[in-house]
């Protein structure tokens, strides 16, 4: 099946310099073909990269005509001058393709703490804004702009019942390697700025909010929502909107957990799905903190049902629990009941595990209605050895 | 120098068949020849040992004779076998010393969820019973009697105002890897139970509580303070007292971190200093998720004086902090001032970190009067190895 853009937006994906390899596509642009609707969710970090705080001040928004984004350089930590550099590169692609400057939103990931340089990125934006198109051929090229240590583009997409695509990148780390996880998803449904925001906010919430490689929170994650709003009349509202709303979260879980399943030298994606607890939030809780555990994690990266660990993380993640009532499956097979361990056959489970590059911890807490799901990679030696590798 | 117990304590480290290899210590029996103040602090996981229950009702106390301890088995995750295994142990030792049941403590550190060998242990606690002395050769028996995957003995002791001597054992992770933290330190100075369960608490605060190897919380960490009070008549009180808490949390804080130095793997001590903020607890907060980082981590393996890992880390913290105000130092050369980095050559920071076993990072918030420091492991293959290697 082939991907591409909704109806109302075109793409570009070329290679400006920015990347050591200059054969990698380093800098990838989006066009409306008329304002459309923007809404963005960005980092929590009080650190925030110059183009978090730019799309943070232009969005939401109902008179977007583009986004540029970079790979090779997050322009993080960079001060005035990499705030003048985002502002620049939004002013670019402005007059190459006829707009204001507000109506542009901006990306960037990979080195932090470097200034841009902007003779690559400016020859960049003219030379993609003369490449614009809607084949596959160009949505892949733009998919691959926006990957930094990535193994492969990550897309996502929904046909029904409005037309949804994403792109996203990883959590890699290159030198001196911060994690950015970047996306942007287009769609042709017909959205408010204010509701576009809120649909994308709930989204996220259970998508790129619930996946973590090693729980270290970057600089510049960004999430874009771009609406063409080609497919109807008006704005969408009860159960068209609800109906979007979902198929737009079955779209950012898609995508998101094809960034822990890419980590860093992952060998295992880790599904933690955490039911019978009394809230959300407590569910979620617990689900990350197994899934931060680097016990844990190097346990599934041994494919050892080792659930003393799990158990154990569960008990410190600050939320209230009753330890007499926990229980646990590990890719589906029961390993813990009621507080105590229950009689399994390890070599089973481990050769379950080793077989399957997913592996499924389920905890229940029995304690209520509400669950979450988190997903990670595992930690491997190739992880540790990625990060230490000198670069300075 | 020699090192031995406080006047007032007997010891004894023996090999009773807990550890798979025969030869090692791993039950240790400390008596008290009159009834002694004790005082605890414990796991906050809700997912505790027996041994960590029971002592949590036994202490504080004016009336402890002994504590037994084991390792090898953690009795965690045992149910109501695990809490009688526990009482039993406390029994066999109060019969042998001419003791009762509730003047006896336990600890247990290593495997979870797996029954104690009773018989084992009974043999062990009569041998140990037999053999008490107070030399050094006994207190290293000892030492050794409590460590798991340790290098070495952990050891500390004042001699002024008062005597104090500790022993620790390290965040080791063994098949199925459960990391403990145990320490038990010895003093003679005169306290009240209610005096020495608040200097040891706040003692515990900036030390034990002030480690982290891979930030996963145990269910068996347990410190006490046993005080035999041959030093002097009647409880000490004011100036005598904040100089035995001084001594005191000196000897807790040289004792803490050997645990991290000893890390599985470590290759460096990160000693992560924050001050300049509103709150020592914003302080912690904030040293503490840089310190559990493996971005940050994996960098110092590296020797890499990669900044905008542990920038980005204390923006994460979640404690209000401005960013245009942080500074940082590692190993006292600036890198960062004003939000923005200085001129510095990373060859020499490197060249410092791969000379020093401990690498400091000190970072200033400029907010405000308080500080606190937190000491951590860097993050190897050999760790990620050691905790992967299949167990099953």
């Amino acid at each position: 099946m082939t991907i591409r853009l909704p109806n109302g937006f075109r793409c570009a994906g070329i290679a400006c310099g920015l990347k050591s390899d200059p054969q990698r596509e380093d800098l990838s642009l989006f066009v409306a073909d008329a304002p459309c609707v923007a809404a963005g969710v960005y980092t929590q970090n009080l650190v925030y990269a110059a183009p978090v705080g730019l799309d943070r001040q232009r969005t939401p928004s109902a008179e977007i005509r583009a986004v540029v984004v970079n790979s090779g350089n997050a322009n993080a930590c960079t001060g005035e001058r990499g705030w003048q550099d985002a502002v620049t590169m939004t002013q670019q692609v402005a007059a190459a393709i006829g707009a204001r400057e507000e109506e542009v939103l901006v990306m960037s990931t990979g080195v932090i703490g470097e200034f841009l340089a902007m003779d690559k990125i400016a020859s960049g934006i003219a030379a993609s804004a003369a490449q614009l198109g809607t084949d596959e051929n160009h949505l892949l090229a733009a998919a691959r702009g926006i990957l930094t240590t990535d193994q492969g583009v990550k897309t996502a997409s929904a046909e029904q019942p409005y037309h949804i695509t994403g792109l996203a990148k990883g959590a890699g780390m290159i030198a001196p390697r911060m994690a950015t996880m970047l996306a942007v998803i287009f769609t042709d449904a017909p959205l408010t700025p204010d509701t576009a925001q809120r649909v994308l906010a709930e989204a996220v919430e259970t998508s790129f909010n619930a996946i973590t490689v090693d729980g270290h929170m970057s600089t510049n994650d960004t999430v874009l929502l771009l609406s063409s709003g080609t497919a109807g009349n008006g704005p969408l509202e009860g159960a068209a909107l609800a109906g979007f709303a979902q198929s737009l979260s079955e779209t950012c879980e898609t995508l998101a957990k094809q960034i822990p399943a890419d980590g860093e030298g992952a060998s295992h994606l880790m599904a933690i799905e955490v039911d019978g607890c009394e809230s959300r939030e407590a569910a979620h809780q617990i689900a990350r903190t197994v899934a931060d555990s680097a016990l844990v994690k190097t346990a599934i990266t041994g494919n050892d049902p080792n659930w003393g660990r799990i158990i154990s993380a569960a008990g410190y993640a600050r939320v209230p629990l009753d330890p007499h009532k926990l229980a646990l499956e590990i890719n589906g097979i029961p390993i813990y009941q009621a507080g105590a361990p229950t009689e399994f056959d390890a070599a089973t489970v481990s050769r379950s595990m080793r077989d399957h590059f997913e592996v499924q911890i389920h905890l229940h807490l029995h304690a209520g209605a509400c669950r979450a799901r988190v997903w990670s990679s595992d930690l491997t030696c190739d992880y540790v050895r990625f990060n230490s590798e000198y670069h300075t």
